[in-house]
């Protein structure tokens, strides 16, 4: 059965560890079943930023070059850019008539967003809109399954009332509902033990990221603070090296034995951070090489998401005409 | 001096005479000497129609044969469709990221229209962000000048914030302010003396309307309540016979002597109406005439606005791209 699926990012800043475990192993593997759309979130990434662009464009190609380098395949996957598919604004002034103001400010995920980002009585539009945007992100590429965290249920629940809304008002099934994609891994928290990983909390390992950064980082990783010798009983359980193992060392069997051996006493902090170094360094440095790589070539990233945004566009542009046309305002073409 | 207009009105239904007298009368005297953009506002008009597109997509082309019918001249004034221009959905979800919820909350004029709709709980959001909209409308057009009822005043503040705060982000002035073209005549109080004139009301005379529509309108009208015999004197003020000829009745001085003879008395309200039935059926004649051979070719009149639309495509695409190039947002094109 194949799905056709709806993923991307927000063009924030390079992407890291967190996101290759919650989203882009998940992709790689997804490609080659499914017909999958990532997107580069351009528009979604201006609605918190929007005194700040540059950090949004500054950040399209390098998210570009993240996704080459974890095996994201342009040939199987169609990768593309938000703000150069017109159909995506189209379509959501169109569905933003369908919500009301009041359903907007009751979305679960967008309201924790807002109390965390403090925008207070300076909450952009944009932002509060962002969750119509999405449905017309969505619904433009007939997305069947969207990949998601348990924290993005309700916008994929605010879609599915769109899809509906639309579809009863011009008795047509036009749009497609969507289900969601659940991830089987949890989000991998910071190095900091404190939350998700995340660039703004500065507790990320960026895919690109040089080996000594990653030597660095994971040598100064919250382990256990009540594990002062190496002989004392220490705890695995919000332990983030052994969480990192868990996530990123392949051999189950040995995390399984050295986390029996911490508990017990007598392993110390530097071996097993050491392992996991090497799980990490060995995961990360063909991913390092091969983003160089892309990066050092802006005009070629650039020609593969251009070649993309040209395929979405079409399936985002055919949809756009259905809906215009179940509106009866289909009167010509431009061209 | 040459102003660049923008004007539209939403294709709710076919226009009246308040129209005629508020803004159509005007824009066939302003495509002479400016450079100006008419634009059948479908997306605005669904904005408040979400449940029942049908009301906008059937009258987009009434709204065009009135437009031609008065005399606009697609010669001289590019009269273009709103949900056919892709760029102004996309400067609006540009833009949503420059405006708060509260601002937008705070327009006065749309604060005001939300009272009078009485939305309360399932106020759209579509109709909350519509002042930002017609900013991309305004701003896509450059407008310079923007004809004006007083009470519109406050969406041309709102579009000149965004411009300010858009051009202080880019660091470039890539947006044009606008300002108002203030209308010297009031609006037109509906036939009952109620407010203004308004289809929803009930009140109105549309362009289209028959000749026997007129006769029985203006026999029916309001006129001084307390004028019971010929013999006795009546009041001009209110009586929306002489408010009507004040507006369409070309002979002031006449206009003048028959106020005075009815404040003094002896002037019966059959014949101020009957001045008044010949002024409304010498316009109103050849403006029927015109609209129905209009209406009689909807493929000519699809054609007049499809070309209109495609001149305006092309203003609106060129601002597009500056405010795109000014994001750092334009990576390629998709042609």
């Amino acid at each position: 059965m194949s799905y056709t699926i709806l993923t991307g990012d927000r063009a924030t800043g390079p992407l890291h560890l967190g996101h290759f475990v919650g989203s882009l192993r998940q992709r790689v593997e997804l490609q080659h079943q499914h017909n999958q759309t990532v997107m580069v979130a351009d528009l979604q990434g201006l609605t918190d930023n929007g005194n700040n662009p540059q950090k949004i464009s500054a950040n399209v190609l390098n998210v570009v070059a993240d996704y080459l380098a974890v095996g994201i395949d342009p040939h199987k996957t169609t990768i593309c850019l938000q703000s150069a598919l017109p159909a995506l604004a189209e379509l959501t002034m169109y569905y933003l008539n369908l919500v009301s103001v009041a359903r907007l400010e009751r979305n679960p995920t967008v309201k924790n967003e807002i109390a965390e980002k403090d925008f207070a009585r300076r909450l952009p539009a944009g932002f509060l809109i962002y969750p119509v945007s999405q449905a017309a992100d969505i619904t433009a590429f007939g997305a069947t399954h969207v990949p998601v965290g348990e924290d993005q249920l309700p916008m994929l629940e605010q879609t599915n009332e769109i899809v509906r809304r639309f579809n009863h008002i011009v008795g047509q099934p036009i749009l497609t509902e969507c289900q969601p994609l659940l991830s089987n891994v949890g989000r991998l928290p910071g190095l900091d033990g404190q939350g998700k990983m995340s660039k703004s909390r500065g507790n990320a390992i960026q895919l690109g990221a040089g080996a000594d950064e990653v030597h660095k980082a994971v040598m100064s990783m919250f382990t256990d603070p009540g594990h002062l010798n190496v002989s004392d009983p220490g705890r695995v359980e919000g332990n983030m090296v052994f969480t990192y193992l868990d996530a990123f060392c392949e051999d189950a069997a040995l995390v399984a034995d050295l986390k029996a051996h911490y508990r017990r006493g007598g392993l110390g902090d530097v071996k097993i951070k050491r392992l996991l170094e090497d799980c990490l360094q060995s995961l990360l440095e063909p991913i390092r090489t091969r983003r160089a790589e892309f990066i050092a070539d802006k005009g070629e990233l650039t020609r593969i998401l251009q070649h993309g945004t040209r395929r979405a566009h079409q399936v985002s542009q055919q949809t756009l005409q259905q809906v215009k046309t179940a509106l009866g305002l289909d009167f010509f073409t431009l061209a």
